[in-house]
Order: structure tokens, then C-alpha cells, then sequence
């Protein structure tokens, strides 16, 4: 059986979900819809799907799924009008960057009985989930401290960060998913410290671009983020799950395997560049994982209530570096 | 514009070919050809093209490429019937176990004026290519000495060997074009030695299963290769590139980046564990390098001239374990 | 010329520094001063070395330097009564459990005008060493995060645990003297989290095994540091650091360079056990730095002014544990 | 007990192995002998040992063992004479160039009863013992293939090549042993292939700078060597073995386990430049092992018989250079 998609958000990571959804058998793309018409235009014609509203893609009986790639301040909205036309949903992160906002748009989906998938893409990656497999199967035994290190290759513009929600919620959102998801347990107590060392300009515009939290769980499980918005030699993304038994992590990937021997030491590759390139089959996976929810084969492994506990993490650590405290949840 | 394709064989890799040329934007998979009914059949059907018989085919002005993938003793046939309609050919390795045999097929394409790629897939495969890239910018200076292996994770069945034209000729024939890519100039001396250490029915059935070549060209460069029919750790395809000014090299992938650390010592993930696997990428590049070749846009990085050449060597390497003798070309 | 040497303390730390400083030219151990004289005369015997008392060793003109490697709780008694001779003084970390009575005993040999080299080992290690090389020749721009893994592979006693001082003073104040090191800066914030997971009779003595220190300096650079007494691979001691240029990082060392494949990956040596392999080397430069220093070449690398501040560090991050609160410096 | 020693040679190598005679507890260095009498002097006064002549050292009781660390044609002569006067040898590499001759000392030692100990150093090296004691536990089967890598960091001068007895006896010889000892087995097939590369000056002086050898024995296992003059990154030892049940290898030493990371791709420390600093363990290990023949705990692990063998195995790769064959034993 195919399932009629309608994308909602023809921008950057619009382009890439709707090319992984045109390419997973059982999805079909129908629809594209963006308030910028050439964009919409542009994608729709090049995937073989239509142009449309809203409206008609929610009234379209063929439309079993709607993904929201579109800006943030809509998401919650967009989910809640899926939602009310029974389609499953598939949203990018976050669901708002707003605690109350995001809890009712959640519930409105749950009362509706659809689908939510938030877009947690790291949970999707390869090496993530090889890494999580191997914690699963007992390799390491008991998790007692996790290791994130989460790095982008260089900051975006100040533009951005001005309605990004601040590194927390926009960045280490991430990572706080990941963390919860490997701890295997709620943490219970957040601690952030912070700088700017990058760019004075972010200081200006009252967020910071290096970071760091440290979570604590019930059972006494730790965890370390370590997040910047630089790191000149490419994107930076490992993890380290330290058990009773063992290590277990998970490191970058390369732009290929060959390495370089002369006079100044033995060269690796670069690391690729950044999420694009990095996280391409997490996308691909992502899709595909979607599929299997509109299948009923599964629930979503990345809910609206993951987005919503990481956000509430991500206030924690915001709390804690302003006031110097470590915030008990 | 979109040139509409003829797969012949529908067998493994037959299969592969078809997923990638349906998959290439340009192509256009139209025509299954097979003699097994059935495979041909579900072959067309999961793509969404048809089956029918070579004449058809060959008679489809809408059919601009064939793709080759039926058994090695049927190519050098193919490959004439195909270039007398004048239709661009894909052809798996080997044009043909025959040297004449070879010649004759390449000379009627060349006299039919239509391009031969042949599926030297490792040139495809972006680790090598990244190598040969390096060497190319003059990363390590002059080119002197080439250190190639490639090792199967298991035999093949007993019954293949019989008809594989043995060790030298079915599974070296790649690394030789290998060295000969990176040497960057013809052999000129050939040296052998082989052992049948993996299966004494390999033995009992004329061939060997265990080799190693030393390669010298008119300037002295010098190539080693070694092939093992087993490596019970996965497919293991390395190079090495000395020049003057450094060493360049391109290792395994594994299947994931994930490591396990134990009392044991740290352990990488697995090799990948065959060609399926470890050249998925390359044969993806070779359809679409035969998109840009029916494009007019370049022409075979692969030609039936280098199998022609490889194919001496491998000859030439035979003779060499037999003889005892280093053979002069 | 040669300087003799007296050793106190003829425990498992003392026999190293025993072997090194008898080993470094230079040098002279000539005495060995132990209250257990089975073990000093041991010790002494195998080194050509004499035994003694205090008093004469102190009282013995040959005698330049005194090395100090008895019980931590005359560390402070002993560097004043080898000042009040005019010895120069290689001690043992810490000076004391204690800050004020450190700070009494580093006045009494500023007073004296003796050098006071405390044993903060890690900064001799040849890894780390050429790791500070590479920050100070500016290979990664402006240091900006450091990141600090240290794990030992088991628990000490709880015997031991309990005169220790705690985790905090006994084991992370090597990684708060490295954090100050490498930032090049002194903290101004200190934040704790901590853990009992692999021991509970640790817990039971008021201690634990397991936590994690953010550090930020003045000018906002950031450090973390993990700590664990237990990791059933190895003594896991790397550091990384971050700067505007790029990253340079340091790994543990394994035993052989061996690496194993069979089908389950390719496997690494093991990594050394613990301090007295992994530091054995520091070990041996730590003597030779104490000659240079007793040579009049150079002033000592690690101070007790070091070890003053790097448990004025350990105290704020076990009180900041303990209070849930960031401390300011 | 204590073993005096007396050392024959007092240039580079000689300087290596005093300083170990001297630092082994067992061995006492008593003296050294050298016809550049500078040289002699300078060496035994900074290791406390006497000058003398080689009339007077065989003659004194107190000498248990003679090293051999002088010119190469030297090297038969004084180890009959030390054989004669009933003294263990540890002789340099090789015994001699010409196989009668080496045939000859070895013989005389022989009759003598005395241990015969050659200096083919690199079994002694940690690494390359821990490879073959992961053979020996069975970690890779029954040993296959055998792939050795062997480069200088730069040719040596053309003075020294000319008396070197050329690249097979002067450099690859060390190779040819360490395929004996792995392979477990006397190669029975010797082929080999070379150019000269590097430098012209060393074809004119008759010889070779780069070749690579394949071995076969009477079981049909394979071994591949590679060598060259020069490998601008530094001295590269590298050794795999393929068993039916795996592979087993071993790799170079750098200079430190730091990694820098910038735009360019991580980037490892330089290898360990050249013997002295990649075998000095081996060297240490080889002194140790002198003391344990001398004590009566153990035979030889590298005998003159050793060294024989390796230069038969070179001879005939001289001449299947030469003559373009494969040369049967």
C-alpha cells in the first residue's frame, strides 16, 4: 500500500525530506506546500508532485501523512490541524520552542489518535543506533556515565540565533534527546555553565556558542554535553557510553578512508562537513521509519513527549547557567 | 533526456545494476532480458519495466544503452549484437575469458563507433577514487611502488571455479587493473607464486586459492598484489601507493564507527563483509558514469581495452606460477 | 657533579622514584629513610643505597635533595624539616589534606629558599607534554574547551578511600592541576556532580566513585572532567582540546601495536592497566627534571603553590556537590 | 651473578649495545675495544669500563661474553677467536657476506660449545614478540600468507652501499629472518623483483633501492616482502599475518599519541624516525636475553644458524633478480 504524502516547507531540510520521502517505496509525495510559490514550484515539479494549500491536502483522503518542514513558530499550529484531519504527522524539531505551547499541541494529536514523529534525526544515524544496540545487548553492562560531544563545523548568522530560542533549545536539544534516550532514565538534576567564544555578535544578541551540562539521574547515572558552534575541522559529533562493563562509542565519519603519510604524520580524511552530509542516512532511515508508522508496523521511536521532556531539560540548563544553581526537576 | 535502458541477466549483480539504473536520474530501465522466465519477470516488475526478448530490444530506438550482466560466456556475443545496433554497451567483466575472443568484441564496437564501459567496478568505489585523486595532485610525489590486497571473506562454490577461468583471470583481473590505474604506466615484467591453502577441492579442480604477483614497468615501478580467497573478517580491499614524497592509502569500511572497549582490547565494528556491500557506492557511480557516457558528456573510465590488457596480465601471471619464470611483455 | 639523594618512604611510589632517581645521572640515591626497616633496607640494598634516620640524612652535606614519598600526612612535617636544612624538595602530591597547613609548609620552603617540586606526574607524560607543545606553539589558536577523561581501572580499598580525602582532593586534583595547565588560566567557577555506581561500602564511607567538573575561567574558556574508578579496559587517561584553529587530543597508550581481526572486528591491544605502566615514563622525566632543577637549570614545573590551587579547586567542586550551587572563585 | 662482558666496537651500534650492557643487571661492561682509540676511551669512560685490547680481554676468566659490534668483514674472525677462547658471542648481523665463510665461524663456534648469539634485532622488538606469540596461541589458525613492509626513512650513503653486499644481504636479509620465524617454515621458492628508484648513484654502484621478494614454502605458504630506501614519513615496520582463522599485524610507532584536528583532517604524530628509535626496546630486550644465554636459562632465539639460512634466502633472491626466475632451494 502507498501512502499519499503532503510536505509541508520547501526550504533546506524541506529539499531533503522530500527527496528521501519521493525515494522510500510505499510513500508517495503528492503534495508540496509553501508559502513562497517558486520554492514550492521548484521542488514539487522536480519529485513529480503537485502544488497545493493546506486545505486541500488535508481534505485529500489519498494524504495519509504530513510532514512539517516549515519554520518553527508554525509547527505547533500545523501538527494541531493535521492532527485534526487524522493524518499521521512527521515534524521537524521543535514542536514550539514554548513549554505550554508544545504540551498542547501534543495532547491535541494524542486525543486525535494520530501518529506524532518528532524529528530527532541523531536517534536515526547508523552509528547511533549501532551504538545503542550494543548497550542494549548488554555489552557494556550497567550505564553509569555518557559522554556527548556535539560540535558545528561554524555558527550560524546572527539572524538565526536571534529567533533560534538560544543554544539550549536550539543545539543541545539534541543532545539532551540523545542523553535520555541512552541513560535510559529521566535525569533528575540539570547543571549548565556557558560562554561566547566565538562570535562577540551572539553575546550581543544574548545567547552563548559554547556550552556545557552535566545530568544527573534518580539512580545516580551522569552525563556530560559539550557543545560549541565552531569546530574548524568539521562536525564534530561523538558519543561515549561508559558501563559496569565496558565502553562503547561511536565516533565521525570521514569523507573517505584514505589517509595521507608524509613528512608531518599520518593523515586522516576530513570529518564530513556538517548535518547534511553527516546525518544524510539518518534522513533516509527517518523516512523510511515513517513508513512503518503509517504501515502500523510501529509507534514512532522519537515522540512530541521526547520533544517535549528535551525542552524542558534544555529550560534546566538555561535556568542553571543564569543562576548558578544546579536545577533539581 | 532520459535514455531508456535494456538489462541483460537478471541475476545477482544483474539485480544490482537494475535497482541502480532505474534509481539514476537519465535512465530509464526499460527492457528485462533473461532466458529464466520467472527471474526476468519479478525482476521488471519490482521496477516497473518489462520484460521481452533481445531482438526487441535491440530493435527500440527508444533503447539507447545495453547493460551486460548475463553469463561471462555470453558477453563477447552480446557485446557485437549490441554494438551492431548501435547502442552504448555496459558490460560486466570480463568481455571474455579468450584473449582473441576479447579483441574481436572490442574491435566491433570500436568499428560500430559505440562507447564499451566495462565493469571495472573498484575505479567507481569513492575510496579509491579519493586515493587516486591524491596521486593525481601530486600528494606523494612520483609513483614508485603499488601495494595492493584484496581478500574474499569465503570461496566460492567448486562448481564456479570450474568455469571461473581460475584465480588470475576471475578474481586478480581486478586488482591488475587496479595496478595498472595507479601505476599509471603498462607492466612489463609479471611474476607469480600460488598455493591452494583455503580448499583442496580447489586444488583437485585445477586451480589455486591463494596468490600473490609482483608487477615491474619500463620505468621500474614496481606493484605487489595478494588475493586469498578467504579472510574470515570480512572482504578485505586495501591499498597502497608509495611515492616519492609520501604514502598514500585506502582501507576497509566497517560496518559501523562504532568501538567496544573491554578487558579485551578495543574493538572496531566488522569489516563489511562483501563486494555487495563494500561497492553498493561504486556500482551506484558506474550507472551514473554510463548515464553521463550516453550524455556524450565523457567517455569509459573503464574501456573493453583495459579488460583486454588486464587479461594479458593475468595470462601472463599464470604462465609466471607455472613456469617459474618472471614473463617479459 | 652528582647530588646525593635521600628517599623517604619506601612504599609502591617511593620504589619507583627509588629505581629513576638512582637510574638518572646526576643523581645519587644514597639514602633510603623508612620506619618499616625491612622494607627501607629492601629497597636499599638492591639500589646500593644506605639506610638511615631523618636526622642524618638531613645532617649529610652530599645530600642536595630530599624526595619525599611517605604517608600524606607527613608530607607537610617533611618538606619543613628538609627546608629548615636547606634541601631542595621533590614531593609527593598532595603537600596535605589541608589547605592551610599546605600553605604553611610551601611558606616555610619559600622561606628557605629551596625549591619545592610536587609530584603532579601527568604533566611529565611525553603524550601530554607534547600535547601542551602543540597548544603553546599555537597549532589550535586560542584554547577555548578542554576535555578531561580519567578513569582508573578499579577501586582502591575502602580502607584506602577513607583517609583519601575523597574522590575530589585524591583523585581529581591531577585533573584540576592539568585543567589550569592547559587552560592557561585559573577557574573562577566551579561545578560538581557526583555518584556512587561502582562501589555502595564507598558510599557507606562517605565518598564517591564517579563524577563529572566543569571549570570557567575568567575570560569564559571552559573545561570538563570525568572521573571514574573503574574501567574494566584499561587506565583511561586522554584529554582533548579545543581552540578557534582546531583540536589537538591525546590518547591512552596500548600495549603492543597488535591489532587482531576475525569475524567479530578488528581488535586493538589492550590499553596499560594502570599509573605505574601509563606513567612510567613520566616518572623517569619527573627525576630528571628534579636534577635539572637540583643542576640550578631550571625551576620546578609543578610547585606547591600548584598543588595549593589545584585543591583549592577539589574543595570548591566537592562543595559545590554538596550544595547543588556554582562556586565562585 | 655477574657476567663481565667485553665489547668489540665502539661506533653507533656498539655505543647502543654498551649502553645497554651496562643498564642490564647481570652484565658488567669491563671493556671495549676498538682500534680508534678515541673511540674506545670515550665510550668505556662513560660507562666505567676499562680500554683494552682483544689479546687481553679473551684472556681474562672474569669475561663471559664477547659482543661483536664492528665492521662487518671483521665479524667471522673475532667470533672464531672468542669461540676459541671459550666465550659466549653476541655478534652483530651478519656473521659474514659470503656463505662459506659465515658456514665456517658458525662451525667453529659450534665445536666450541659456545652460544652463538646473532643480532637480528627485530624479534627482540615488543611488537613484532607479541605478534608471534598471538601465532603461537593459535589467535589466526594455521599461518597462510605473510606481508611485510620495510622502508628506510632515506638511503644510506653510496660509500656504505658499495661494501654492503647490496639491498638483499644488507637490508632485506632482516625480512627473510622474520618470514622464517613467522612463516614457521624454510621457504623453498624465492622470487624477487627491484629497480632502483630512489637514487641513480646506487645504480651505478651495482646495486638496487627498492624490491619485493615472494616466498613460498614446501606447505604452500606465501609471504610477500617489501622493501625501499626511502619513506619520507618516516621508518615504516609493518608485518601482517593471514591464518585460516584471521589476520594478525603489527604497526609502527609514533612519535606520541597526539592527534591534531584542523580544516585539513586529523592528522596523527610523526612515525619513529629510523631504527635507533623504533628498536631501542629491541635492543634493550636483546641485551637481556645475552644475560639470560650467559646465565644458562635459555639457547638463542637468533643463532648464527639463523643467519646463515637468511643469506641463502638472499643470495637467491639476488639471483632470481638477476636471471628472472624463480630460484628453488
Amino acid at each position: 500500500m502507498t501512502h499519499g504524502i503532503c510536505l509541508i516547507g520547501a526550504g533546506r531540510i524541506g529539499r531533503i525530506h522530500a527527496g528521501n520521502l519521493a525515494a522510500t517505496p510505499g510513500l508517495a509525495l503528492k503534495y508540496v506546500v509553501d508559502p513562497v510559490a517558486d520554492a514550492a514550484k521548484s521542488l514539487a515539479d522536480e519529485l513529480g508532485a503537485a502544488v497545493t494549500d493546506l486545505d486541500t491536502a488535508l481534505a485529500d483522503k489519498a494524504v495519509h501523512g504530513v510532514v512539517i518542514a516549515s519554520a518553527t513558530n508554525t509547527h505547533a499550529d500545523l501538527i494541531e490541524r493535521a492532527a485534526g484531519a487524522g493524518k499521521a504527522i512527521f515534524c521537524e524539531k521543535p514542536v514550539d520552542l514554548d513549554l505550554m505551547r508544545t504540551a498542547e499541541a501534543i495532547a491535541k494529536a494524542k486525543d486525535a489518535g494520530t501518529p506524532l514523529l518528532l524529528g530527532f534525526n541523531r536517534r536515526y544515524d547508523p552509528d547511533f543506533a549501532a551504538l545503542k544496540a550494543r548497550i542494549d545487548d548488554g555489552s557494556v553492562g550497567r550505564v553509569e556515565m555518557v559522554q556527548i560531544t556535539s560540535r558545528d563545523p561554524g555558527p550560524p548568522p546572527v539572524s538565526y540565533i536571534k529567533t533560534s530560542g538560544g543554544l539550549f533549545k536550539d543545539m543541545m536539544i539534541h543532545d539532551l534527546d540523545m542523553a535520555r534516550w541512552l541513560l535510559g532514565e529521566e535525569p533528575t538534576h540539570v547543571t549548565a555553565q556557558a560562554s561566547c567564544l566565538v562570535d562577540p555578535d551572539i553575546a550581543t544578541a544574548g545567547d552563548v556558542d559554547s556550552a556545557m551540562v552535566m545530568l544527573r539521574t534518580a539512580s545516580g547515572k551522569l552525563c556530560q554535553i559539550s557543545n560549541s558552534r565552531r569546530a574548524v575541522y568539521g562536525y564534530d559529533q561523538r558519543i561515549e557510553v561508559h558501563g559496569s562493563g565496558g565502553m562503547v562509542s561511536a565516533g565521525n565519519r570521514l569523507e573517505s578512508s584514505v589517509r595521507l603519510n608524509t613528512g608531518a604524520g599520518e593523515r586522516d580524511d576530513k570529518i564530513q562537513h556538517f548535518f547534511l552530509e553527516r546525518y544524510a542516512q539518518a534522513y533516509e532511515r527517518e523516512a523510511a521509519h515513517f513508513r512503518d508508522i503509517l504501515d502500523g508496523r510501529t509507534a514512532p521511536l522519537t515522540t512530541g513527549e521526547d520533544g517535549h521532556k528535551a525542552l524542558i531539560l534544555a529550560e534546566a540548563a538555561a535556568k542553571s547557567f543564569r543562576e548558578g544553581i544546579t536545577v533539581a526537576l
